[in-house]
């Protein structure tokens, strides 16, 4: 089944990857009218979806996110026009010489081809990853969850419509059967006919996907993001960032989700932390010294300190010196986003040289790392892994490059 | 047991990524010096295996790669002394901006952290291997052939002892057991203590690699090369491309292993080019058009044009049209290097654009296709895939990035 799927999206690839960017950008703007066009039908679709859900007894959290409205059609659509007004990647020449021997060489900036995205509940998943494959030139095979089957098979069948009435091919956009395993199995090693496999969701399914796939896999997401409080830190901006960075957002990926005192501020500013972190609802998981403070710290386990939360509940631990801070953050960091607030420059250098994430941040708080914070326009997620693609992926992580080289009857000597 | 070493290599790999460039060079100019000064120690221990080699019978090729001399100690010193003179790409500032808030951004070349290597007979490898991977920042791990243990053994320990008298870690470079299948499968599995493989050798290595890896795999170097005879060519200049892929060095991934003739050219060219591949000592594979000129050439098989020969055969068939010979290496090809000879603008346009490969090359022999010849100073390896890397990869390519951002205490609204 994947098999014909993923030739169908080859053959697609084939025509997306020579078609100009404006034949896409007008492909992307129909695709957001049909969206808004079609609304009652994503609607009664989404409604079905949402039906189950409730009568599963899935989460509200859940519910919530599975949940499709006017509005958010319109925030699926006008997330489309947002991606035609962006630059097209392929084409771009990366470097390009005339080398000694006057051969001309350009490297320059191909799709993918086949991109497979697997993912859970969020039906806007669908479009922005149609989207942003359609402008990067790739053809794409969504494998979405079934909990929301209806509303995404509502949803391809318009883009795909919408695709074709613009000359280029409505396998572009293919669903995959959310509810068989064999073609997710099928799907990960589908080496040669998928160019490259992207897992947006929890911990276990991108481990899963890991672990399975003979596709190149560009792993996302898991962010157990620290908050290091240097002994030159200002206080009061300390303060702002960690909460800032744990409760401004908790259940994604960028907020933080363990925070590390240096000794020497620890009296100044854990009694202040402490507080602060209680009066917005957040259960501290703390270490023996920082129990001390407060007898609402709950003892904290190795669990706690790896854990990936994504809710009011943070780790906490005082540590001897920046070495130290380091040495944990190696220990128990995911590699996503690592902040020191400090007003130290060499201490800044230090933790910024040798801390090994996609992003390290000074004075600044861990939800900044984002493409739509970073200027990127959009993107497809953020990695964690350091092959091909770090932190926030917009477009141009969505390609490959070839090199062009031009002679007039070279030969090596 | 190879966990034991990964974590060594991680230690040391967190040392060498915060090494200056020139305490990095001193240590490749100390390793080159101690090659020669060792040269004794080194060809004795290949002496062993070269006896070893001879004994099982093993073909006089691999016994001549396998065979180390004077001259070729002193090339491997040269190898070392000029990847000293390459810029270093850890800290290279790749793309940086103040953002609309203030933050400043910078995404900054770092190294991987481990870079596993697994390769075949060539003891070469190991100083190259060893080199490249020191100046990005990388500690390796070295999985090279037990046909070369005693070789490789001996220049790891000489490497060893030339880092460690340089304020570096002498785990910077390590040996894995080449005898233990165990061992290779462990460092395949090594997810999150290695953070890439690179495998160099034969399909079927690559193959295995490919499949058997959670580690992320960087595939290199298996080329099905063909060469494009466009209805618009100079026949000379296509005869003279053609003899150079083919016969200037037949044994390398980047030789020609087929040629496609427009039928508008195939009466003028095939009777020549066939002429001269015969006087070449070529062994030509063709389709019935081709064996129309010639008695000499054999019935080409599906597999004659799958094939990557490495040796003195060519596999060859004429094609209608340019959209022929396109669909001929979309079927066949392996993605590496593409050949077109023509003197249209529109067919080499055409030819480029649709031609999915590492490298397209237009009027010039697939031989250039090369990290030498490119300008990039050194090769690790030619990559065939599309993720992180395709194509000759030079020191940039032996490097993930890192996002530094820094503020003055901003928080996200």
């Amino acid at each position: 089944m994947i098999t014909e799927a993923a030739h169908r999206a080859r053959g697609a690839a084939a025509a997306l990857a020579t078609a100009t960017r404006a034949v896409k950008d007008d492909a992307l703007l129909a695709m957001a009218d049909a969206l808004e066009r079609r609304t009652a039908t994503i609607l009664e679709a989404n409604g079905q979806d949402v039906a189950a859900a409730l009568e599963s007894g899935l989460a509200e959290s859940v519910v919530d996110r599975l949940t499709v409205n006017g509005p958010r059609v319109v925030g699926m659509a006008d997330g489309l026009r947002h991606v035609a007004t962006l630059p097209d990647p392929v084409g771009e020449v990366v470097r390009g010489a005339t080398l000694r021997n006057g051969l001309e060489l350009r490297q320059v900036r191909v799709p993918f081809g086949v991109v497979g995205i697997i993912y859970e509940a969020r039906p806007n998943v669908t479009v922005d990853a149609a989207g942003l494959c359609l402008k990067s030139g790739n053809a794409v095979l969504l494998r979405g969850s079934s909990t929301a089957r209806h509303s995404n098979a509502a949803l391809v069948d318009v883009l795909r419509e919408a695709i074709a009435a613009h000359d280029l091919p409505a396998d572009a956009v293919q669903q995959i059967d959310p509810a068989s395993r064999d073609d997710a199995k099928e799907l990960m090693r589908a080496r040669g006919l998928v160019d490259v496999l992207i897992p947006r969701g929890g911990a276990a399914l991108i481990r899963s996907v890991v672990e399975d796939s003979t596709v190149p896999v560009i792993e996302t997401g898991v962010g157990n993001c620290h908050v290091y409080v240097d002994a030159g830190a200002d206080l009061d901006m300390a303060l702002s960032i960690l909460l800032n960075a744990k409760t401004q957002r908790p259940s994604v990926c960028n907020a933080a989700e363990s925070l590390l005192v240096h000794a020497d501020v620890a009296d100044a500013f854990l009694p202040l932390a402490l507080g602060w972190l209680a009066s917005a609802g957040v259960t501290v998981h703390g270490d023996a010294a920082t129990r001390r403070y407060s007898e609402e710290v709950r003892a904290a386990t190795e669990e706690d300190y790896a854990n990936e939360y994504l809710s009011l509940d943070i780790a906490v631990a005082v540590v001897g010196s920046l070495d130290e801070a380091v040495a944990h953050i190696r220990r128990y960091g995911t590699g996503h986003s690592e902040v020191i607030v400090t007003g130290s420059v060499s201490a800044a250098r230090e933790f910024t040289a040798r801390v090994d994430a996609a992003a390290v941040l000074v004075n600044a708080s861990t939800r900044f790392v984002d493409g739509g914070e970073f200027g990127f326009g959009a993107e497809i997620g953020i990695s964690t892994q350091k092959l091909h693609a770090r932190g926030p992926m917009g477009l141009p992580e969505l390609t490959s490059t070839k090199y062009v080289v031009t002679g007039d009857g070279h030969i090596r000597g």
